[in-house]
């Protein structure tokens, strides 16, 4: 027997994680994922399962996810991507870029690098534009005593300080590339960039790091809750609101 | 008999257009001024109504739009804007700033200047993350073309062909002193600043730029549009999500 010929797509996703469980299959109400899939389904009348760059919790936004699947019929990047926007609708979910890639490519496995924005609206009024898209932290922040609180956290290190007690993963060792922290106006901008994160991770820096903008932790302190190597010594976790996966590198 | 001593409050305001049936009281809805008038009912015990600077459509947003009110008992400013911020939860209107001006203060009359931007999303994938906030435009916009548009609307005109039916301004002659087109990315923004503008102006603008941006007019199809002092030879009317009224000068 021969092996069918299939293609397999990649493609990359925005959406506004405000309405989803998150980013994967629950039984317990809509998650991205089932959305994408059951748009294939109904542009391609083909079965399929595709599996995503990294999982979004509930609340969490999506600049540039990425997934792939198969499809045994052929097809044109235009006519996937299109195709999937309309049965996506009236959903917040859109489809960024759809191309045919090697039929080896897999977008959790590949990926050698992930890239996070967290946003804080920092100001004493209450969001209203970007209610549900920032966290809203009315105590000012001092941006520099955030980026040297930062610095602390960046390079090869155990993160059980900062990983959610349910997290999966086997080893609590990553690579942190980039912490880095800049003010746009009102709104305070984390970026964190690593090869992979664990769960929770990258809110729970960003609740530690709200913690020395506003000076009730020093720099050292994040230095021990790292060293501590135990959650309870880590800052608290920012809510989902402010966090957008921004991009993947392969 | 003396005139009871007053404070004349001046608010600037910020507000999602998309949940109201704009600024102004209707009876077919929640508008924003209602909104604001009942928090402030709530928070001072006094009956109020507010006058605001621009009455913007439902679905039209604000980063900056300002009002002014009177209140007979002292306050101070920041427990006007907390005051309000609180009793207008869970709506996303915040008041970004109070404070007390003199009793002459008139929030319409004295506006010397008003900016508003509109932003269009110029890409073929719908919006996910920026849904009613910005107007999807898929077909690509030429921004120099649009620019070289614009510069025919800047000035001293009568703008009868960018003006509702229904506006009820006695005259049709405004002054727009400026009207600018930049890319960001896939985003085009038009800023549009003048002392006062007619009924849908800016949206009737917008959509008339979108043509040019398409190759479909050209410049002097929006002089003749101009010159013809007739609503039917004016663009169409871009649709209230992409508009922002930023600031107003006084």
């Amino acid at each position: 027997m021969t092996r069918p010929s299939v293609t397999r797509w990649k493609i990359t996703i925005e959406y506004d994680g405000t309405p989803f469980v998150g980013w994967q299959r629950q039984e317990n109400g809509l998650s991205v994922q089932q959305l994408v899939e059951e748009a294939i389904e109904k542009f391609s009348a083909e079965v399929v399962r595709i599996q995503g760059s990294g999982r979004t919790d509930s609340g969490v936004h999506a600049k540039g996810q990425v997934a792939h699947f198969d499809l045994a019929a052929p097809r044109d990047d235009r006519a996937v991507r299109d195709g999937l926007n309309y049965f996506l609708k009236p959903h917040p979910v859109s489809i960024i870029e759809a191309e045919a890639v090697e039929e080896t490519f897999n977008a959790r496995r590949d990926a050698k690098e992930r890239t996070y924005l967290y946003r804080i609206l920092n100001r004493r009024s209450p969001a209203a534009l970007e209610a549900g898209r920032v966290w809203h932290v009315a105590a000012p922040l001092d941006v520099a005593l955030m980026q040297a609180g930062a610095a602390r956290l960046v390079g090869h290190h155990d993160f059980t300080s900062f990983r959610a007690s349910e997290c999966q993963a086997k080893s609590p060792l990553r690579t942190l590339d980039e912490l880095s922290v800049q003010r746009l106006g009102d709104e305070v901008q984390i970026t964190a960039r690593a090869r992979s994160f664990l769960h929770h991770q990258v809110r729970n820096m960003v609740g530690t790091l709200a913690l020395v903008g506003q000076g009730k932790w020093a720099a050292d302190d994040v230095t021990a809750a790292l060293n501590a190597c135990d959650r309870s010594q880590g800052g608290p976790t920012a809510p989902p609101d402010g966090l957008y996966f921004m991009r993947v590198q392969f």
